[in-house]
């Protein structure tokens, strides 16, 4: 069940890098949706490395199949089952590593879990185990859109140290967003970004860097204390991308800094609800939505693998250098935007419908 | 089941802060683990407020008692039941909040949600809920450091802006942490995290901080890719706890302002096992354990409720001023400290035992 | 997690039979239902030994508390904490069946699965378990019939050979059922059944016998094909009660020896709905409910637990004559009423609150 | 989740009759597995329609595709994607049928609970549903053989009024079950099955039957008490196969009838284990395997689809008649023979390793 998210919108992934297909399938998608291919494709392709230099120039054409759940151009209730094939089987390129797990990589650890590990590419640990995820949040995304109006919009804040200004409250769109490869819609900033990511590119180095993700009409009352409150199942999902190494909501760590007195949102009455002044809650109180914007943030480490020479060990424990060879990304951060929203729009879909048959 | 964590070991936990009792059940704690309530007593102590001028002087005993699935000493295999006596009802103190909802506080969410409330303290949203997984936790705990040798350590390690220094390597123990009652181990600090909290209580203001968490003894190969990866449960299991805003594990926020090269941990022979130089990774790697130490820290914001009075509106949207009567926190991060270890110790046991059918 | 059942109206039992308590916390239970001990506590004593000379005269008050979940008479939609302490713990008459495992009973396999088992009683097979989930059923029960008119009602339609009419289209109330001891509403047999228990007990066998359970008012839709259809969670869940061999739904293993054209139930306008003529599908058809009545059976088994000598063998394998003390149920389908509808309320409460959000 | 089945095998099928596809991918099957298509196409092509002219002629090729989870012919315990295209698709055959619900089919159900439904065939109530299963537990099917032995055996034991002598305790062979096309090993009464059904099929109608399935070498202790017990698993798993209507285990519903003296099962020392002379629990007590074979069998009611004219109802509730064209399967029985035996193979294989992690 480990490759399951969801209770009521079910989603299981399936897919090596290098199989023959990867995809997800959807249990609990609610009946007569109007869907077709189409409704996926956009989110799979903003996630397609070869986008630009800063990625992987690989062409992977990631065409998305729906092989059941689909009628006539209407869901029917029944499993969706979400298949994309795989083109683009490079073993040679990654050969060399077998002897050498790669240093902060997964080959390691899935030799010593499994026994046995993917001998190309990055098997299941791959990037590429996101287009199940994606595919599957593009349909959420879509439902949510069409039924409560909900917006979900990531970006990159942070590669290396570079900040972008704070734009959470810009309402900024993708096509803001995707106005440039490095996906920072603070223009004063974003061509250093770029520059800094072709210059790790060119030393064979790579580079880290933030998300931030703002999710606005969200319903008030998502979110089911205890274990799977809002911020708790979203930074399970968020921690599930890989290269993830931290999650904060609203005023995150450095609500940590703060007093009581100035933290508070206070309340005040809104067009139609209660809402607060301020938003340090980032959204949620107590683990359920409260009708304010969710805003969050995730970190990404830089991407493992390197082409400058590692010095490291060999299974069996010798010494050797590694260098990797093929081409890799510098930078996940651009083509993790699309990744973090389906995945942020599967947590909501799912305790939407939680939420749901409490309203009956 | 939202109330319930863990797959093989499942704790599912009830109770409200002013109901009868509150508690857990663990559904699939091994068979023959020698059990009694002295095994979980400790823990439950340690978060018990009024331990210090730190934090609420209430008297609540919190005597635990084991229910079922345990005779003789030993457990049965089956279902365990915990329960711990409610005492201290004194809903007086709160009942003027009833018609303003506090300003950061779950009241209006859930109202919102469920169409009714706990009339007095926080009902399942407060920190009395933790009570059934500290205690789940703690037999947990006992388990993995019988079979495994694994040791769960947790200190504060910022209050407000007051740091403590990087300790991740000290290989500290409960009884240094607990030699101050702020239980940070950083004696240079710890009197003014404890003259931070004390000034904060006197203006009826409260202050955020900072948890560090230490696992040594981890088994290679925990954690269960896409969804349960070690990671992606331990920053579920955090964020499900009262009061936090963020999690990160390793280099976590930090990892992202860095370059692969540095970031990389380089493999290297240690005793017995490939280990890694440096731990950037934070113990894991593809979501799985590599057998070095996992170490992550967890945010929580300053408590919601405050003494001094708050501008804010009533449920009805009225403005109105709130000042919170009785006693509360001022901080809540010395009284977290048990919570974090068995919250750990919860995701830690279900991975081992998912794990463990592995290696049959 | 194999002591929870359900999913949104999801129930974790706990206990043995002579540990300190039994009990079961709901976890989903909607909000703003009004419910107090005094809602629960009828069906608990329907299950409770000592009713009569029928079955085993232990005096066992079973009064239920509940420990969260409900305040002001009015649940949370919090967890709800269910426990009903136990009182009879007679473990001397259990002792000196501690080397031979009695024949068909669980001591046996406990032993084996766990490598431990309780020392008195059955543990967690006795039939003192379905306690737990008694209490929950009667909560759903009353839900369901305040929401939807739902009326489940359980019978004894035969002991040993001894057989009712059916009486499945009779629209039998509790009150006639409970009218005789052996709870079966057919005046022409109840005697015969009667005396067919008493000379059981009086050579201390024992005997089995089947119910038969009609569920009125049932919406249609509900079941969640594939695996959680109406009638598989119907079969699992009577297939977990203690001594049951066989379910079957409508027309269950007669329909085998039927043909098409007669078994076919037509289609026809009912008030307010499309009905059937016939109810050979029992109310389900594709697993989801039609609309029509919920019709089911249930096999039990004869007591394992007899007082007559019977040759086996010690756990080590040495052969022995086994007859067991103290005093046993020669017959259980009377007390099985109750479980049998507390039982079925429960798989119908989660698929209710499972379709409910479609309808949103 | 209701098209997953399985906790650590967790299988998740997907797939109507006429879309692109039907399959299932399975999470959690064990490392390292030696596994080809090869392994899974024998029970596809056992449950594929056209074998003989007792059931549906339609030619399915059912050529099974792994998608992921294999590499170099090894299992990589990542989840295993399956897919059988669907080459088959004659919606005009069943076009006819679109206003009027067939009686005793899902056509009803299904668009009072999703709204929609499949315009042609059964969707996802009809039989090909049952591929994406069959496959799962054909791998199910392959490890428990290897590590176990394990042989389950199902077959025809009733069709209509004619029933097979008890062949249980006959260690049959799938080669002497398949020898005839009833799949009848009791040559006696096999020919009178194949004629009866032809009769049948001649006059356009459909007979029930019923299946009797063994499963032999199953270890001890394999069951979860008390939901999951080994009996209700296997319930909800053979009640979720279309057309049945009832389940029984060991005595079953004979054993109702019976007295605890008759009923028992004595033990005795067999070779390496305690195991029991007769075998009315049929391989479990206390819902736990005893390591005797278990013993089950299932109910089908006659195909719900007759080319018999039928006085029905349309969905408006208006009286008509209704004659199905096309073929159909007079009779389900001999091509359900490998679903039981795969469906038994998922729920034992999950058990098993739900088992597993306690002997560690």
């Amino acid at each position: 069940m480990s490759s399951t998210t969801g209770m009521l919108f079910a989603v299981s992934t399936y897919g090596e890098s290098h199989g023959k297909a990867v995809g997800a399938i959807i249990d609990g998608c609610p009946a007569n949706v109007q869907l077709s291919e189409a409704d996926i494709q956009p989110q799979l392709s903003r996630r397609r490395p070869g986008q630009s230099d800063m990625t992987t120039p690989r062409d992977e054409a990631d065409q998305v199949i729906i092989l059941s759940g689909v009628e006539n151009g209407k869901t029917l209730g029944t499993p969706i089952g979400l298949m994309v094939n795989n083109r683009d089987q490079r073993p040679g390129d990654y050969q060399e590593m077998s002897d050498v797990p790669r240093p902060s990589h997964a080959d390691f650890t899935y030799q010593m879990k499994y026994g046995n590990r993917a001998a190309s590419g990055g098997g299941r640990s791959s990037a590429r185990e996101t287009i199940g995820r994606v595919a599957a949040g593009a349909i959420a995304e879509k439902i949510l859109k069409e039924r409560l109006g909900t917006k979900i919009t990531a970006w990159v804040s942070s590669v290396g140290e570079i900040n972008a200004r704070d734009m959470t409250r810009d309402g900024l769109t993708r096509k803001q967003i995707d106005s440039n490869v490095i996906r920072c819609p603070d223009e004063a900033v974003a061509d250093q970004m770029i520059k800094l990511v072709a210059a790790t590119r060119d030393r064979k180095d790579s580079v880290g860097g933030i998300l931030t993700c703002v999710i606005e009409n969200v319903p008030i009352g998502l979110g089911e204390p205890i274990f799977d409150k809002m911020e708790a199942k979203l930074a399970q999902a968020m921690l599930s991308i890989p290269a993830t190494k931290g999650f904060e909501i609203g005023s995150g760590f450095s609500g940590a800094r703060m007093f009581g007195s100035d933290h508070n949102d206070p309340f005040v009455q809104k067009e139609g609800r209660l809402g607060t002044t301020t938003n340090y809650s980032g959204g949620v109180q107590g683990g359920i939505t409260n009708g304010e914007p969710i805003v969050f943030r995730v970190a990404f480490k830089p991407p493992a693998t390197i082409g400058i020479a590692q010095e490291t060990a060999t299974f069996a424990g010798e010494a050797t250098v590694l260098e990797a060879k093929g081409r890799h990304d510098p930078c996940v951060v651009p083509r993790a935007v699309p990744i973090v929203e389906t995945t942020a729009a599967l947590v909501l879909m799912d305790l939407f419908l939680r939420q749901s048959y409490r309203n009956h």
